[in-house]
């Protein structure tokens, strides 16, 4: 289980100097490239589930959320070796790709939880804190940091939603 | 493409000291455990399609017959690094596991063209001669081989099928 809580920020560098006072290590950079798709037969909005492939080399199914103030559900993940082959074969099975979501991701590690500082274009700038592990302590956890970040409202929505909340039905992303 | 004939055989030896005299290169035997799916929403019976996990590590699509006397389709394929992982995602975007197909597969080159001599359970003994590339140079690859095999009698349906076939729909394979 991936218990995790995401927030909003206005300051990024308010936000990391507080994590590297806190003791966090940054691990790294990275620029996340998700494409997500629409299953043939079921409405993935409703259903709360997710299917993406990320960078093309990883395929990530997600399930519901599984409670009503964070962003906790199942994750499965499989590393693929061609992410247009992936691709292909999921545009046989029906599913179509639905929108882009790219960001640039800054790592931090405190303990046995991620923070992630993340940017996207048209969306602006967010903190996700994320715990992996046994459901209520690692709830625990993350609201713990949250506090000591002195973030208080939390988005349960996806990346995904926003951007589709921002900009309408995606198009024209060249999928 | 894929250009492909299969034919039933009774006696694997006559056949493989043929190809042999033919000047074909023994390759190797390998185990195929095959696990194919049906899809949430499609009838892959009815459609000519199917999806299959290979060994817990090549992902399959495999299209329609594209004539009436070959087994001819397009196939994609994709590495996948964990098998039951794959397995998983698909099980929740509703595709469910039918059948587990599992041959002894001596394979055989012989130019361009691939001969697999098959052994399956249940049915028996099979040649498979294939030739990837344009198609119809390949289709008269695949036939002239076959005739100097003295093959006159070619399957269209998959060992899928051939299965089902003989035992009514599978269960209990622990799937």
């Amino acid at each position: 289980m991936e218990v995790e809580i995401k927030a909003k920020i206005e300051n990024r560098e308010n936000v990391e100097n507080k994590l590297r006072e806190l003791g966090a290590i940054f691990v790294g950079e990275e620029t996340e490239e998700d494409i997500y798709f629409q299953h043939p037969s079921r409405n993935f909005a409703l259903t709360d589930e997710a299917l993406r492939i990320r960078n093309g080399k990883v395929l990530t199914y997600k399930g519901p959320k599984v409670d009503k103030d964070t962003k906790s559900r199942e994750e499965i993940e499989v590393n693929i070796e061609n992410g247009n082959k992936m691709r292909e074969i999921l545009k046989k099975l029906g599913f179509v790709p639905v929108a882009k979501v790219r960001k640039i991701r800054r790592i931090y590690k405190i303990g046995e939880v991620t923070v992630s500082i993340d940017h996207l274009d048209l969306l602006g700038d967010f903190v996700e804190i994320e715990c992996i592990g046994e459901y209520s302590s690692s709830r625990h956890k993350v609201f713990q940091l949250a506090t000591l970040l002195e973030l208080r409202e939390f988005i349960r929505k996806s990346y995904l939603e926003l951007l589709i909340e921002k900009i309408g039905r995606i198009k024209d992303q060249g999928l």
